[in-house]
């Protein structure tokens, strides 16, 4: 039995933040992570190789509208070394994580799989053996895994595993393919490869793509999307059929079985949380989206926090780092609240080609919650930088409470969105008011000018 | 004479906000304008023309790193359409304005030059002849022009306006060409072209390239610059002479005189205000850099304002604009102290490739200003979304005020400079600290991770 | 027919700060009132000369606990000399509000009544006859006057007139008060009599003292106002009857009559707004609470402003005076939304003794709006300064939502509340959080170090 | 050899709330006093006994006003008991401090003193003999003591000590007082006692009263100070002599030397810092004011903090507490800064009669820091509790910064200045503008209205 001050469950995004910021103020920590790697889903199969896959897609299309206005040259896409691009960027992640760990005093990180024994103490498999471990405090950060529901013949679709992960076992572009599942992943995977000439079809179980989502923010961005996407809303794939040439998707229409046929089918259907053996049975509250967690990151036991996916709340990885480094804070002060997570003005991408992001509340969700607002919006049609690139659709729309006008949220759809929820989400979360917007002298020519004319525009 | 609340001379950006604003209050306004047009230098043949050249050539060379990562096939320049392109943003951002000022009530724009009778009255000679205004009050919106020293030759040379302007003389690319001046409009200029393959020689009279700037972050900057750009520094140009090839600068390296030819030469040596006839008559002061004005945009005499160029406080569009709303405000309550502008926290990006933005105080002038910091920063090797498009050079670096951790000031050399800067300079006009910043979940994989990894890097 | 540009009904602090605001803006100003004075309920009848009133009996109070610790000799009081103190302090601010407007230009104060002829027409019937004006804002700042519901002999009771206006008709002390009404203006007065020696009971037929205030405050103060004071809850009065020593009221307990007898009996049965005559005729909505305003100020017809106690949102002199303001913003702003009240934020402090004060959401009424909270506290009795005074009893409490830690709301009962309440209030109206409030050194030994320290005790 | 995570020299107010912070979050703490008491100078004979006396003074003052107000009867003061009193108080809080201290696990207090053996190791001499402890961090936190400069006789005066610590030496009232230094110890006590009937004079070396304050500030309050007390400025003692009927204090007024008599001399010559023994041979920085402590409260040594009057920054007693918070949450976070103190935003009150207190930059500050300000001012005269209370003389001033309108600082002199420089200073601490303050509807009819309407003079 080794004592230790902290254990982390996962060396994530939920895990290793804190456990590099406890290690530093002198608690020795340990990381337990069956992968025996430092960073999770997202760097895996998540957020960082398909992004190294976007901007590829992005600088395709961007050199297409270009292509009239000074460039010439037709440029094609190979993409198996689109995939070795990716793989590039994940390989020095991985090794820049490597080396801050091995620089990084009274911190390890043991490759294992964690049952938990009691309150205090955690057990792991290793490669080695049993070993077990007494820990002041533990954090539950053990993220979230890609949901395969009980659909026939889900097995024969590829998973984002199969197209991000390293070296991922699809690398040559398929001609065709079926995205089952419209929310965030699958639609960002269906712009891309439709980007690269891949036909393909989105096949949604809901009257709406990204569903959750504020259903005007979805209304501006999909006459966005590249119309050779072909979107069937409101269809319950019934099941999944290998053919010769390659895979066949049945769906119910809500009349009748409906179904499309494609090289490849891709399935998004979500992920779960991974609750770590052992948790429920020593008291800690697991809900419908995971390990029940305070914004103070504290499940119903004090002394062990949940971070991350495995929570449920705001699953992405920027997300779970904020929530990690809170979790240290509030460790360091002897389990008290130091810090505690907003988790409603964490910002949120949807990288489409267009993009579209949001953060706090929208028009839908301000309804939802009873909050009065006014709206101030820019439309990128009057927008040099969005003029310069041809890229004048969708807008920039800012939601403030009614009276005294505080930033309570806002949504870009186009250009820059990802960038400009940056600067909204800060304002969101310090509740600036629309005085303090307007204030500020946004620059020219870039999309941000938008920011403040949004806010000038309720004056 | 007619009577008019407010009289603009100018209907650039330090114009004709404030006349759109006040005119929407009620007011009875009119804009004079030699140009007829409704709009400042900066689209006539600034920052909205110039950043038209800039991204087709941004987007050059990321084409050229992506050629290795999935995409094929060779580009080449057509100098021509790009010019064409730029045009045409120009040609649809002028009629918009033209439906916008059409759609405004109360307020005309004048083709005319505007001389100052008596603190109240303005004569304008338009085409139709003289008219004359007694305003209430009136806002020097004027602007700047483009610089022309007194060395002999320069006539030879081209300037911003043959690059930049509508239809401009120059639509075809030179193969070479001497900059003289290394500020930002030379060296955005010196980057665009080497772009797009002219070989380009810059002569700096300081001993720092962009005089004025932070050294610390000019030193940051200059490396990652296109290395086949040739740099002179510490050059005082003595003459430029006409060759059957094209054009010689004659410089004076300290020790002799040196030259260089090329097939063109760009001189881009500043801008100076232009002051109305009649305004130091009336009793206005004007200073060294322009009409003197304070954070109210309020001249010596308080009903007559300066906004923009020509106060040469923060000569950007978008300060100008907000000076100008402020202005209105402050019309609006009576020639009060409605509102002020922080001159400080305004954002500066050189649009160089790579760029580099600003803003408020940074190394040097926080020293100059005795102000004691903490700095904190982040560097894009780092950062995912720089790995992604392998430009991982560069950094993002903040400044707080010891003690407070106020946020006082901050740069970006390197990717998505001019977008990251809004957020921070948002944040420095708040008064945001660090622990701000630190609470809020930048988005990852986004180059504005840095901002809170800065500020966490504090703690 | 007169043109102005504004016209306000009623001079008092919904009126006159926008009278005045817009007058040195320039703008051409009537105020109409049938006082013919500039000021309203609160110092004619209320807030001024109660509180002149009730700083003597504070002081009387505190007389009594230094008693035993320095300071010798018995007090007696004299009321009708509380009274000439009251009116000289009423005295006062009539003629300094007199001579303010003497002082001003373009604004005249008119007496008379004002009748709404069209959303831009006012007559006002004058002792020299009947003036019309044309306004294009017109305001309606024609406050509130005193309820008197129909329960039979209510005639036979004083009201706060009796008691609080210039030169009342009561002025000498008596012995026994009969309260009806235990919201504010009762319990303040049954203190104040109290505590200068008449015996007296309120009255109340709610389940609470202060009805609509929390019921936790409400419970806190309620035990440390003066025992002597016989409070009767649940109790509907159903008639007052003159007897030979003074007056009976005979109330019902829920189960049978009841009655008590005094010399005096006083209604504070609540006030009601004073609508102008034709404003609901041209349209303007009015409902239960008054005439409809948003928090801009604005009524349905966007140039007709409501401020003050007549829209009914927070019936107090300080929140007429800050809307007045506010209104005077959006009007010279050309009826846009320049300024906006955020009527949560306003404080209201009951003047007992001691006193409570509350801002913001507190326990119940962020519940009720659905708000997660957690709560910091500090209790009086381990206060220095409450110590030094003897007054050790009630606390300091704040509400801060869960998560962010915002600031939502807070009260005081006892010793400074009504001082202590300005700095919570501002916090509130700001959005500062907990970490704010903790990171101030309040002062010591002042009652406010219970601020930081309430912020602390969450981390 | 005891090893303890944290040791503090010193029980006071730069001692204690850390040491509390961090036992509860599971450190050892042992705290070395010599007084073997928690609580320091302020307790002991600093602010909380002299505003015990204070209110009492204040309280008879009050009652002279109020005597033409309504209540009659003289009073007299028994001097003896308002020693009594202030007594009692101290009494109480020793009580209360003792009753933490039993009911906090992890923390213990040693009577002795403490020698610095080496950067960890302190050895403490206590009447059970010398302990040694090892400690992972320390804090120093060991005080001011009274200054006794060389001046001949100067043993002959009382000081702090003699009035105002628990059963002092002087409990009659002396029928005149010299006190020599014009400081705010000096002056609060004169005033104290003037107050009471002593016949006081005030010699002061200086030019001004409270010497180092705002000189303009000093102007308002010298004035409204009870005329009675005889004020010598320039004034340098040379030497006090004991006389048959006390003590005879002589001094030269620059040109002659001059002598004043009185019953005693009371001396106010400032407190130095107690250096712990053996803190300069470990390397620790001691400079002029006291231990080198930056805003982070760290020494040289970073594991080494010095907080309170040790470090002669801001030596009050609420400015150590904030700093002993901000030194635990840097130790917990491992010596790294997770807090910083803001030294400026510290508010201090003379509590002389009445009082004066101010925070941040003010005018005389704001020149000599060449930080360019607004100025927005209230006076009590037109303030209606002013005038309830008769105590119009004084005024309410801020001051913003120019152009971005924030508040730097601000003074109130006169009626409520200790309560009212609390919202103040928080709203200087946080960096709110004359905007922020003019939204926030300030309560009527409170001193605190002169807030906003200071801030809305600007507009």
């Amino acid at each position: 039995m080794d004592d230790v001050d902290v254990l982390t469950i996962g060396a994530g995004g939920g895990g290793y933040p804190a456990a590099f910021r406890l290690a530093a103020a002198g608690r020795r920590v340990v990381m337990v992570d069956p992968k025996g790697l430092m960073s999770g889903n997202c760097l895996a199969e998540g957020c960082v190789p398909s992004k190294a896959v976007r901007e590829i897609a992005h600088h395709l299309l961007r050199h297409r509208r270009f292509h009239k206005s000074g460039l010439h040259g037709e440029v094609s896409v190979d993409y198996s070394e689109v995939v070795a691009h990716k793989d590039q960027v994940q390989t020095r992640r991985y090794e820049q994580h490597d080396a801050e760990l091995r620089a990084a005093p009274n911190v390890a990180l043991l490759t294992g799989t964690a049952r938990i024994d009691d309150p205090h103490t955690v057990a792991v498999d290793t490669p080695e053996g049993l070993r077990r471990f007494n820990a002041r405090n533990i954090i539950i950060a053990s993220g979230s895994d890609i949901s395969v529901p009980p659909i026939p013949g889900l097995e024969h679709c590829l998973s984002s595993r199969d197209l991000y992960a390293l070296r991922p076992s699809v690398s040559t572009l398929p001609a065709s393919m079926l995205v089952i599942g419209g929310g965030y992943v699958g639609l960002e995977t269906a712009s891309f490869f439709s980007a690269f000439g891949t036909r393909v079809t989105v096949v949604e179980r809901e009257a709406q793509l990204l569903p959750g989502m504020d259903p005007d923010m979805v209304a501006l961005l999909a006459p966005l999307l590249d119309p050779n996407i072909e979107i069937i809303l409101r269809a319950e794939v019934r099941r999944v059929e290998p053919t010769s040439q390659g895979v066949r998707v049945v769906f119910f229409d809500g009349t009748a079985e409906q179904h499309r046929s494609a090289a490849q089918a891709f399935q998004a259907l979500g992920r779960h949380p991974v609750i770590p053996a052992g948790l429920r049975e020593i008291g800690v509250t697991v809900g419908a989206h995971g390990v029940q967690a305070d914004p103070t990151l504290q499940t119903n036991l004090r002394h062990i926090y949940a971070c991350g996916d495995v929570n449920g709340r705001t699953p992405l990885f920027h997300a779970a780092v904020r929530q990690s480094v809170a979790a240290a804070a509030n460790i360091m002060a002897g389990d008290r609240h130091a810090d505690a997570v907003d988790f409603l003005s964490t910002p949120t991408t949807v990288f489409t080609l267009p993009a579209a992001a949001y953060v706090g509340l929208t028009r839908a969700s301000a309804a939802a919650a009873g909050v009065s607002i006014e709206e101030g919006a820019y439309s990128f049609a009057e927008d040099s930088r969005a003029q310069i690139f041809g890229e004048t659709q969708g807008e920039i729309r800012l939601f403030f409470q009614t009276g005294s006008l505080r930033l309570v949220g806002g949504w870009v759809v186009g250009i820059d969105a990802g960038n400009l929820i940056g600067q909204i989400g800060l304002a969101v979360s310090r509740g600036l008011d629309a005085r303090d917007l307007a204030a500020f002298a946004d620059q020219h020519p870039m999309s941000a000018e938008g920011i403040s004319r949004s806010a000038r525009s309720l004056f």
